[in-house]
């Protein structure tokens, strides 16, 4: 039996095994997985001396990627990258994901944007075949802080369900993303509806800066299972 | 013969008669023409003792509002709006605009979207048939400032023309909007693009926050013109 912990260590050391090479830029996603992937970076780069360059995707991401010494960089200098290794909050049967629950969407989604290819590294409780099975605290929304009431009262008109708008802990007030802006996340949804629409449409709602459906980016997934093996899905 | 700011006057003062009415919930563009909309505002508060509540579209928006006295509100109180009253850079045949020559484009198209109707007021130099004959500046995007290179070649890349960071008087460095945003001014693109499907594009495109194009929003148009007359669009 593997934890969940050890199967994100799993996940992210065999992508970080198959896809990078010597010479790649690369988007470090966020979250707790990532770590592990940025571990496996430092130490590819130890013992096989390769040469990188790391973009990240937020603040956690960049202070990951000073600690273990390895080459930062950003958009401004490398605005195409070979890949970005990032964790999610749910994958689909599609690859279609959730991410943003640790507020880092945008950062995210513009750095996978900028990739030639999307990897993600996750543990077996990420793996879901309809989007909204797994992950319960709702779909990441980044709005504009003056745009929450009336984008908040759209989508629950619309689309139904709650958007609630994130509180931080230590502080009080909201949840201000790495953006400056605020996170709604979307819970109790209709599990069966088209993504792709969906976020079409919100993309489009003035103040919406981002949305967490990454719809159609990832091209390959890298589950830890239970058992101690990894299981890939494209 | 009308001067630019008579023209400006004379659309402001009819489109504040002809639609403002007691118990409005209004959304206050900006820019230069706005000025006279919010000066008639005030006089008509005074005069008639209407009852109007004003939701700002920037920070110019709000100085405004404050100044004349009339009654601030935003839209975590106001989240649905009677008529928005905003100027444009540039206005077309179809009423398709260009917007955010002052980078309040993010805040004007949210407040424009809370509102059931949208009014342009302008001077007749801001007329023409088809966007970019008459504003020379560029469709003004805003964009996460991470995002600002990829976004500028990929525009460049794909539509053509040149995407050039606004650059700030009085401080060394590119304008940062009320929203913490770049502006990317794109120039010398091909006049007969489909701006709704270019639009449609570019809000997908990560890092893009807002377009400058208002494409089917604008309700009417007020212009007035050379003549001392106004021209009314709709």
């Amino acid at each position: 039996m593997c934890s969940v912990e050890g199967a994100k260590k799993l996940a992210a050391y065999q992508a970080v095994d198959n896809h990078i090479k010597s010479g790649y830029k690369i988007g470090i996603g966020s979250g707790s997985t990532v770590v592990y992937a940025v571990d496996r970076l430092a130490q590819r780069v130890e013992n096989e001396n390769i040469n990188i360059i790391c973009v990240p995707t937020s603040f956690q991401s960049r202070q990951l990627i000073l600690k273990n010494n390895l080459t930062l960089s950003d958009l401004e200098v490398a605005s195409q990258l070979d890949i970005c290794i990032d964790g999610a909050d749910e994958v689909d049967c599609n690859l279609n994901l959730i991410k943003g629950g640790g507020g880092c969407l945008l950062q995210e989604k513009i750095v996978a944007s900028c990739s030639k290819e999307l990897i993600v590294i996750a543990d077996y409780t990420k793996n879901s075949s309809l989007l909204g099975q797994q992950y319960k605290k709702g779909i990441p929304i980044e709005v504009s802080p003056l745009a929450y009431v009336p984008i908040k009262k759209r989508l629950e008109q619309l689309y139904k369900g709650e958007a609630v708008l994130r509180m931080a802990v230590n502080k009080a007030g909201p949840v201000v993303t790495d953006n400056g802006n605020f996170v709604l996340d979307w819970k109790n949804f209709d599990q069966s509806l088209d993504w792709n629409k969906v976020n079409l449409d919100l993309i489009q709602w003035p103040g919406v800066i981002e949305t967490g459906l990454f719809i159609n980016m990832a091209k390959k997934a890298y589950f830890g299972m239970q058992d101690g093996s990894v299981k890939v899905q494209s």
